[in-house]
């Protein structure tokens, strides 16, 4: 049909395996430190946070790892999620390409988190864990996580930076719909959280202050475990029913993209999307362009080094070798808080070190002018994360259009902005300003990196 | 696939024609009368608002009335909407019963509004319409007409009653998003406007008062017409792809719903879905028992009178018969804001007349009860509209538990609650009251009904 616009794969097209990028990378990546020795780690040095499946997941070889029926079951809820042609937005653009986009914002949460959040909480309970403690920030994977642990019964207790906490009240009403409980984050509940407290007794939080939170707890009770949302390779390997999909769904389209686009924070939802074409084209498949979109405001492919670092700011992670801006840098409080994070996943980082992809970096105000074009002409409205993806494919859109090429792009939607609608006023009001990190608090955070060899 | 719980329809099924359920009636409907002559009106007398093509639907008593090829692109991009079998639900009640929802917040603006938006959007276009005016209450509608709008391209006004303008910032900032005007009413923008705000400067509005005033605008403009959201004959019609949909869907599950349950404010999330199965019963084909779920604080099929009444409250609209509380009837300020009009659409309240439905009405507090545990289950949040409809469904699931029996139950899921988190947090802060409208203003409302022969 050569109107059609959405692309439907049935129930059997589910996949059945998720797809592990490191059986195809012409090189391994670097391993895990354990922080006190800087000695490689082993899965018993993971197992007081995570269980032992989700461990050998994180340090596998394998291509696939089949997924567990009763995850497939709830992923069948929304998935095999659609893909689309945007040809409103083509005719908007006026371009010659041809633009298709992943809408991961389907899912109940609205986003990509629920396919590690359901994965993680089916291990888990498997693993006769009774509680899973997280972080959040935007709320995303929060609220992924809580949903999953509604469905498979599991208490789920979530450290929601204070900034967040106090500014998204309604993000905080889904995780308690859920019935999850929601901490303000730096809190009174853990040493890591008297600790910055009693630094500034106002503490905004961040990400990795309360990923620390969220790690001590965990590490302190026997039934309580961790989870994280993004970075680990694990995550991203859950991900990567994304791209499986969207491949299959590009084949009924009659098409293969050159260009792929995905926006990158902690890098799961890219990872999701580009993985799986990645490992397509190292395996002598047709071989598209990969372009990394990150924030301007915390720009750890573009400006950070790669390098050994902490996942955390009280510094209670392993060692990961990721491009960085140092545990301790605080980005700016731009919208898109799902991309607030000083680390990229070290599976990515090892990517672009690779050359597999091309990392890029967007100012948030652009970003929202191509997310209400969006809006307009393909009736979502993105969250701010996503806005960067939609930029990154505008202006790939845009060059065909100025190149007289028609290219086929495809990007990564990875959640509807339904929860961050502040964002939008502030950008209707004409305060959503570009927001710029400190020069000099980058440059400290990056002296203050590890001194571990490479 | 014993355990599936995803009804997906092929494209291919998206229905090519509204079922107009007044063709199947076994009595016509009563005439709408001018308010000025209290005669039948004609075609001609409505055509200030609305363009002719659907005047002829609103009078039509064809059984099938094609959908343009345009729309159905459009519908394309969330039609067919799934059908899920709740069976996390049932697990939780423990129930013999089989139940099946329908779920329409899958459309871009999240709700069923979009069916008949994209319709009426789309025949003002033809007709050379530039600016459509409407009035919203909650924002379902007026974000809806508004992502309309922005596909026709067509600029859309749209007065919403102040107290949620001012109370919905978020419902706000999407109809921007999509490009409409947004005006809190009463507004000083219309006569009728400046007459309730010189009654009272700071008056709340309401969805009569807001449609007088999109009704003014409209018929003082060549270039302008009116779009209403539900009531309406038209409207009604557009929503049964809904009921055509979920027929066959029920057929691939092998099942046929005993009771059918769906939400009614102005009635066209229940006219969606039920319809079509009362049509089918009316063909001599299986019957359902169908059950109107309406709020207690605005009973109009329970405790509303069924006569002639004006659908707004500067007395600007024809008359209708119908149920109706009275036109100067405000109801208490609930959070189920779609369901908050002193009428049921005309065809609805025939349907009830000639003894087609069952209605029922439930205070807020049990549907939100309900709706929560519908989130922990099914993963939605539903509309505070759409819990009406969920605490119908878990209370026949009960009946059927307590009686022994399997009985089907199929309830229409008419949208996500991503913009009413508001009502959640009241809920879960104990602040979500049982309002009661007054029986004093109830009966000077009913007292005041124009007197019209039926």
């Amino acid at each position: 049909m050569s109107n059609q616009v959405k692309f439907v794969l049935d129930e059997s097209r589910l996949p059945k395996a998720w797809y592990n990028i490191v059986a195809d990378l012409p090189a391994p990546p670097p391993p895990v430190l354990h922080p006190g020795t800087l000695q490689p780690v082993g899965p018993d040095d993971l197992a007081p946070l995570f269980p032992m499946s989700l461990i050998m997941q994180e340090v596998s070889s394998e291509r696939e790892i089949g997924i567990p029926e009763p995850v497939r079951d709830i992923y069948r809820q929304w998935r095999p999620s659609p893909l689309y042609r945007a040809r409103r937005l083509e005719k908007a653009l006026d371009t010659p390409a041809r633009i298709y986009y992943k809408y991961e914002g389907v899912s109940p949460a609205g986003s990509h988190k629920p396919n590690t959040a359901v994965a993680q909480a089916f291990y888990n309970k498997e693993a006769g864990v009774k509680r899973i403690v997280t972080e959040t920030g935007a709320g995303q994977w929060g609220s992924s996580l809580a949903l999953s642990g509604a469905f498979f019964g599991l208490q789920i207790e979530i450290f929601m930076v204070r900034v967040s906490y106090n500014q998204k009240p309604y993000r905080r009403a889904l995780m308690e719909s859920y019935g999850a409980r929601c901490v303000a984050s730096p809190s009174e509940e853990t040493n890591s959280g008297r600790m910055f407290l009693a630094q500034r007794a106002d503490h905004p939080g961040s990400l990795g202050i309360a990923i620390s939170e969220a790690v001590e707890v965990a590490a302190q009770s026997d039934d309580t475990k961790y989870a994280l949302g993004s970075v680990l390779n694990h995550v991203l390997l859950h991900q990567t029913v994304i791209g499986q999909e969207a491949m299959e769904q590009m084949q009924m389209a009659g098409d293969f993209p050159d260009v792929i686009v995905g926006c990158t924070g902690g890098g799961s939802n890219f990872a999701g999307i580009a993985f799986p074409f990645i490992g397509h084209a190292l395996r002598g498949g047709q071989k598209a362009r990969i372009v990394a979109v990150e924030p301007a405001a915390c720009p750890s492919l573009t400006k950070g080094r790669y390098a050994y670092d902490f996942g955390d700011t009280a510094h209670l992670t392993p060692l990961t070798k990721m491009h960085t801006l140092g545990s301790t840098f605080v980005p700016p409080g731009f919208h898109a808080g799902g991309l607030r994070y000083h680390g990229m996943a070290p599976l990515v980082s090892h990517c672009a070190e690779l050359g597999l992809l091309e990392p890029r970096s967007y100012a948030q105000v652009t970003c929202f002018d191509a997310g209400v074009l969006f809006a307009r002409s393909e009736g979502i409205v993105p969250a701010p994360e996503a806005n960067h993806a939609v930029k990154g494919a505008v202006d790939e859109a845009l060059r065909c259009k100025a190149e007289g090429k028609s290219e086929t792009i495809l990007f990564n939607l990875c959640g509807h902005g339904h929860f961050d609608m502040q964002a939008y006023m502030d950008y209707f009001g004409g305060k959503l300003l570009d927001q710029q990190y400190d020069e000099a608090e980058l440059a400290m955070a990056l002296a203050g990196l590890p001194s571990v060899g490479a």
